[in-house]
């Protein structure tokens, strides 16, 4: 067993450590959905002008925190370098996740109170003290070779590999010190310079990328292993999987807390319905409809992702930015169901609801296309042999992904012809696609058939499925 | 890699599916805390009357749901005999997962109206469908041997295997549909049989376990690998840790989900604090510290479990029965930071909510400490030689799973004297206890060295930390 292996007894191997606040992180970025989705939309409200209040405010917390938690995650590619924990390690990054775990509350206060500074104030306290956390761990660890991956240890530049991680590690928390400064000076600057610092990464190593491609720099491959953030650097497929996964469930167990509500009360059941809960029920059915299509619809869209990662061999920065955005409109998933059965039957509300899902379906499933699509631009090292261009798994590969964006498109355009018919077309969808799923391996062979026999009609048949 | 080995191009390991229930099973027991610790308790009310009118709904839903989804996820075990799946497999498996996340909500039904037969029919209902979709995967898979692990896969009598599981699947739906039919002659009985259903496994096998030991029966070894409920059956360990990892995980992010309530009103910071923040905010002071003090609780039992667990090489399913009545008290944890901090200071509700939260983490604790008591009863095959009986690891070990318990113990009887006091113990209590952890070591050596000078003066001085 490992553990016999290791000459200090009061090390751990640090995996489960990571699996734990990856599942906090995905848990975290996940749940800020709520206080969206518990927003009550009046009735007698337009619901156009209640979703752009709400944009304004609660869903840019929502996507702020589920971009600042990814980067978060992102981050915590330390513990790939730290391989081995202490005691002393596991508390000291317990106490990192309890300040992201309250980065979302500091976002709430400047959704609130955008013109006051004491928001920003405490977001980049906090930064700053995870950062000050990270580089005690960072020193503590280096301080204690045994606890560095191999690589490292054998390494004779150990204090360059050491300077490169806390210079990264470093450079927000730096950023978000000036931020602070300027919020006294002139406060709009800060949340420019705080929209900087959580696409950082994406921005400062995208231009690095294309200066390289443009001047051929020689970079030190050495230097290269970690925290390039380059967007073809290779991230952990396991561990993108398991964020993935995190996230799916919580939005699954999301709906039915919702569902929990439509518990009739005991004395409505009473007086309305003379006692009968049978009765009393049959009044939820659209509700019942609405929590099964959209479990089926989380739950096609993570068998979909879990399709596509399956033939992945090799998760790139890129396609995890990608997949994040995919994540982040499945997040929006529990605020689609909470809309579609929360107004009065064929209302032009309703309507407007289900468009509002149709958009968050789409764009969920068109970004699993897109990470798709970049993984088939470098497909040699990406993609198992199966899936590449003329794969026998290709075309079917891409008829999966393409299903829902599909479905969610047809549905939208369908819902503004057939305006009266909007819910009823909605759920049928929602609960009719796990069978085009099962059926759809027939529907391409037929469908491969039929272009052949129309624009090659000479050439002999080749099965490809 | 694994997947190049393979014949059929459409199976797929079933590592991620399992993986991804067994994330949406220990979300869905958790996350039932919810209903219980949004009760609002009015301030003029007694509190032991409004505990004692949740325990009889709220909180037996939540126990009945946290144990039935974790019977769910012990039966998940059937994926260690399907170790491949393809599409319909995977389909089928969410299908399950639908109907299991809407258990919660029959129960919901039962507990509002437990006159009504209702929602004990559509409870059997649902676990009935479960139990056929689940001998639909297993009778599919065994059409397909390809699809099962390897020892099967290569034993002669597969069709006792097939016959085996399916009995062991179909125990429960049998009894549910007993139930259901009694539910109609004399309700009350139903419950008996739902409570029998919950529990089956351990009462029966444990009574087989008695009977094999009182009576010496040779089994068939073959027939012990799956499925046999034995309180020493090995559990998958990795399994174990990622469930309780999901239930801390989603337990910690409760906590912040309800400090978002905090953000102070734009009107209100306007009108009673003339537009300070500052001023509106120092108000939440007992809030940030409660939020502080239990995230510090829910991350150091997860510490103290982890710790454990490293040093446990094989889990048992009676180790697994006592980690599943701990988790179930870690999930309380979010019921009582809302009660903590929900009441006026110095009220005697106040005195009372502290007591129950220090009884709660009492009983985290202690069953936390009993899985290591029963650990120790077969240390040979279930421990790790550094922390059996005289290894240099034993006594730190105790120490730190007996911290938590008798610091509960004794803030418990402290509130009881010092009853004015008794929230700044209790959140002293939560924030200290991460330092008690970092010193405990240096306290157990100085602790072992009193005890033997007290009472073996003479011998010499042996290290055994």
């Amino acid at each position: 067993s490992p553990s016999e292996r290791e000459g200090h007894s009061s090390t751990q191997s640090s995996h489960r450590l990571l699996a734990y606040s990856d599942a906090l992180i995905s848990i975290i970025a996940t749940v800020m959905i709520l206080p969206v989705a518990h927003t009550k939309v009046e009735d007698n409200e337009e619901l156009r002008e209640s979703v752009q209040v709400l944009l304004t405010t609660k869903i840019a917390v929502y996507l702020m925190t589920f971009l600042i938690v990814t980067v978060a995650w992102a981050a915590h590619i330390l513990f790939q370098v730290i391989v081995r924990i202490d005691d002393c390690l596991a508390l000291l990054n317990l106490a990192c996740m309890m300040l992201i775990t309250f980065l979302p509350y500091t976002f709430s206060l400047m959704a609130t109170f955008p013109e006051n500074v004491l928001g920003i104030l405490l977001f980049c306290g906090c930064v700053m003290v995870i950062g000050i956390i990270q580089s005690v761990i960072v020193l503590y660890a280096f301080s204690r070779p045994f606890l560095l991956n191999e690589q490292i240890q054998i390494s004779e530049n150990q204090t360059f590999y050491k300077h490169h991680i806390l210079k990264v590690i470093m450079r927000v928390p730096i950023m978000c010190f000036f931020a602070s400064i300027f919020s006294f000076i002139f406060f709009q600057l800060s949340y420019v310079l705080l929209a900087i610092i959580i696409f950082l990464p994406y921005i400062s190593q995208c231009l690095k990328w294309c200066r390289s491609k443009a001047i051929q720099v020689e970079e030190t491959p050495d230097s290269m292993l970690f925290y390039t953030y380059l967007p073809n650097e290779p991230l952990s497929k396991e561990r993108v999987e398991a964020f993935s996964d995190g996230v799916y469930a919580i939005v699954a167990t999301l709906l039915i807390l919702d569902i929990e509500d439509n518990v009739p009360d005991r004395t409505v059941v009473q007086k309305q319905f003379g006692g009968s809960l049978i009765a009393a029920l049959q009044g939820y059915g659209p509700e019942y409809l609405a929590y099964f299509g959209s479990f089926a619809t989380v739950g096609l869209l993570w068998f979909v992702h879990h399709s596509l990662f399956l033939h992945v061999t090799k998760a790139t920065r890129f396609m995890g930015l990608l997949n994040t955005f995919s994540l982040a409109f499945v997040g929006g998933l529990p605020l689609a169901y909470q809309l579609t059965h929360e107004f009065p039957p064929n209302s032009h509300n309703e309507l407007e609801a289900i468009q509002i899902s149709c958009v968050i379906i789409f764009f969920a499933g068109i970004f699993q296309l897109a990470i798709w699509v970049v993984a088939l631009y470098s497909e040699q090292e990406t993609l198992h042999p199966y899936v590449r261009y003329g794969g026998r798994e290709h075309v079917f590969m891409l008829a999966k992904l393409a299903l829902y964006p599909c479905i969610a498109l047809g549905m939208f355009f369908l819902t503004c012809i057939l305006s009266k018919f909007s819910a009823p077309i909605f759920h049928l969808m929602e609960i009719t696609v796990p069978f085009a799923f099962l059926v759809l391996r027939i529907l391409v062979r037929v469908g491969l058939a039929l272009l052949r026999l129309i624009f090659c009609p000479d050439r002999p048949d080749r099965r490809t499925i």
